[in-house]
């Protein structure tokens, strides 16, 4: 998010703009916790995991009186427009504080699970991914040393986008999925006998935390209770989060904050950026409410395929 | 690459297709120097840099005769066609073979530049950014300890596709590639006494090694002559190659290897794999003699604005 | 542990002797699972993670025909002496083997908890610390983004060293582990609260696995129940294993294994390796059944005073 | 070098003593730019590489009348003491401002080569060893993929100590240092050779930039011309430097910064802190001028052995 930071202020900053910098999310509207951003501020920050501006929930921001007394206080501060780094939540409030109060707001995807309408990348995705993987390559150094099954629970309550990707890049033996047609529970069991009589004594199974069989601890008992198979737990959990970001989440943050700038200062109101097809695209806040998007499902299949 | 192998290896085991592994590219078909690449040759492969077959120049591969012999070998092995991993040389040494002897090729993007016609993506190019900008995280340390200014030449010999986004992603305060319309010399001369009067006292300059001022030694002498200005340069040459790939090159050398052989066993004869807009496309091999694709300049520009 | 093999290998082959490795421990000597190991089997292995000759428990090395049948398999096979890399367990059985048998034997040290008496280091146990320290940068990222409490669960069922070192290293609020004197609980308890009043908003705290409290998800647990503390719990577990070892893991596997090929070439019977104040040393077998080391005590204490 | 301020920094502050940071080495004395540096400003930067504090060469510092005025600023701003971070320069300039002046100063061993007299480590030679190690295992897959030979040129203009290192830590065929005995070059055209002719196609050289033979350049121009070898050259130069600090560097940082600062408060008055044979150890400052350490031969020749 800091790359989407930097290149917010830094934008603002060539167009002639004051920037202030909103602490902890809605929390630091409600708060007027805000303080002026300057290019020097963003220095060295590219690089860093986390946010400079930190985040947290906002239960109040649902209260209309709430967002009434925030908007008329950015109005006193002279403050033009917003821009918001998040998810559907922030999305959805910004779509609200538009609406109700007129501030132009922009939107940046900033969360880590990649699954928002109109967008096929956000900020965190890649980085996440690539931390799993490693994460996976050092549990597939243990995995093969001792010939033991593991079951991997990656983020993902709604959404199997990390999972399934996790599962190609890390040449999992299957992968667990909320979004998955067949039940993946019974598929895992054919597919690890089927492993172990070709001679394949590790096995690393992904499954996101939001799989309907119930994550890797409840997959795990239901494995050793029906069919006496030991599979160890491993649960990212948290360590998926936060790092240094990779180079693909540094470009498109610092291309996404310019831009939103850029869009703000010609006049657009209600808008969030997205990635469609490698291009650059612009979407109506109020498309937050969309469906959200499937992981493909041939690199399920595929992840398959590859595991022989 | 591995990631290429294995999933095309694989892919054709569950086709029930066998597959040989040539050693040394165009080199191990003119020694007939390959041998059987079964699923479990393939195991524990995909998270490690560089290829298990080799590579080599072959500069036999441009005599007629050399070629017809390969052929006639691979036909008298019972060969039914050949997967190339490479780049334009490759490609075209793949197209000939083609269109010569009958015999069907699929080429993989394969290079770390980045710049083949017909696709916005190839392999090692993700993991070539990340591992340029994490050297250049590590030279940002010094360089803001010491106040020091470097200039830092990457690959990139006619393409400064890995140039312009290491810069944006290290917040590179310059650029200077190929490509390039106006003189990049002049520029950054400009753009450097700029930011040392607003107060910049450490710098990165992020040079393709094919650039027209003559690549980061050159620069840095006349910067020295003509300005007084002393840089320090790094040339980061061979530590951009190797290394265990990133995620998102690791899911599309699987993709590519699969969809590969899946098509050659449905009939396709000459073509090459890619990527338009996130979408996984097949080309005629011979449009490898397209232009090559300049990288966006809109990104060049971007990096210029966001190094305030 | 791979340095170590290759070590030992390629030492051997100096010395004119021909090497066997023997897979999964004692199990590979009881089913007779070994092979020549030359030094060609040991290229591009110093740089992996885990251990190409597998790892197993073997319960049936206790019975004693089970080892007098090894024994005799070794003398049969013209084996003049064992090197065994492992920890307590491994050390033990190599050492009846050669009071049994009279078969020379050589240890080393390759127990990520470096808790063995005699060496003041093992195999492995810099790569996990490291492995540890990154893992919890990355929580840190969101600690403090998020303004939130960690619990994060390392190795060391018995011994603290993991714990104190990361604690250190990571910058940690404070640490639970197994040989604390005071109960560590209720210190936390008092260390959480007077960083809270001195405005500390996020902690992480460093818990071995092993310590009296009993593991992460217990003290979470008791924190919530008994002070209304919300603290998210992360367990590394199998993380910490694997991956691509640290210089310093190299460095000592390469010499320990050369050292142990060379000891016993030059007649030495039953020893294991270590390292006592930076300076290679030999012990005998027999004091592996000495104390365990405890973790410097003034490392934990200094993870108070940095804490502030 | 942060770990070692932000210990110092928050020991002092249990000590109820306040901190200046002096900003620039000596040069921050001279032209008196030290400002407050409490426990709050050292949140967050011990896993960050480079120095908060940055750091610059001060020529002025050997000019008395500058050092008096110095002494005299800091006595007149009621400062106690001084800890320094630094190599032999800098801890001769501590050792003249105490002898002349009187100020009490700690030195802390900061340089990356750890060539100090009196201590078997410094801060950064673990990070940089460990980052040259990751680069050339980058190589390495290049070289072996490739079949070709590399000169790397690392860090060392008097000290073998890094090459040596990470010689053995990467497997390298051989490694040319400034301290070695014999001459280096001709050894190395043997041991290629041998190489060559046991069927070794690839090779990785390790060069101290201080070799006798002229650093790697000069060595691929000889082995050209003279044998007619094709090495290929890379230079890791800055590249080893930055780069946030292994678990090592940090837990000596910490040490030292605490323990620099309660020897203070405890009234020893010129020192530095080291480590001998893993315990902590404080040597006078004067000693700075003794001879400096030989890296341990053994590992030279050991790495010749492993390289078969």
């Amino acid at each position: 998010m800091n790359a989407a930071i930097r290149a917010a202020v830094r934008q603002a900053d060539a167009l002639g703009m004051d920037v202030y910098g909103v602490y902890r999310g809605y929390q630091g509207l409600v708060e007027q916790d805000w303080r002026p951003l300057t290019s020097r501020h963003c220095a060295n920050i590219l690089q860093r995991g986390g946010t400079i501006l930190n985040t947290a929930r906002c239960d109040a921001w649902r209260l209309p009186a709430v967002r009434a007394k925030a908007a008329q206080d950015l109005k006193d501060a002279g403050v033009d427009a917003l821009v918001v780094i998040g998810g559907d939540g922030s999305f959805t409030g910004a779509e609200i504080l538009n609406r109700e109060h007129g501030i132009p707001c922009a939107g940046i995807p900033g969360t880590i699970d990649n699954d928002l309408p109109g967008t096929d990348r956000t900020l965190g995705f890649d980085t996440a991914l690539n931390t799993a993987v490693q994460a996976i390559d050092r549990i597939r150094d243990t995995a093969s040393a001792h010939e033991r099954l593991f079951l991997v629970e990656v983020m993902g309550r709604s959404s199997g986008m990390i999972a399934v990707n996790t599962a190609i890049a890390c040449g999992a033996e299957a992968v667990l999925y909320p979004e998955a047609e067949e039940h993946g529970y019974q598929a895992l069991v054919t597919q690890l006998r089927a492993g172990w009589e070709r001679g394949k004594r590790s096995s690393i199974v992904v499954v996101a935390e939001g799989d309907a069989s119930g994550g890797a601890y409840k997959i795990s008992e239901l494995l050793r209770k029906d069919h006496n198979l030991d599979m160890r737990v491993v649960v990212l959990g948290h360590i998926q989060r936060g790092g240094s970001p990779t180079a693909i989440d540094r470009i498109w943050g610092s291309r996404w904050g310019a831009e939103a700038v850029k869009r703000l200062a010609a006049g657009e109101t209600s808008f969030y950026l997205g990635s469609e097809n490698g291009e650059l695209v612009s979407r109506p806040l109020a498309r937050i409410h969309d469906p959200k998007p499937n992981p493909p499902k041939e690199l399920a299949i595929l992840a398959g395929v590859l595991a022989r």
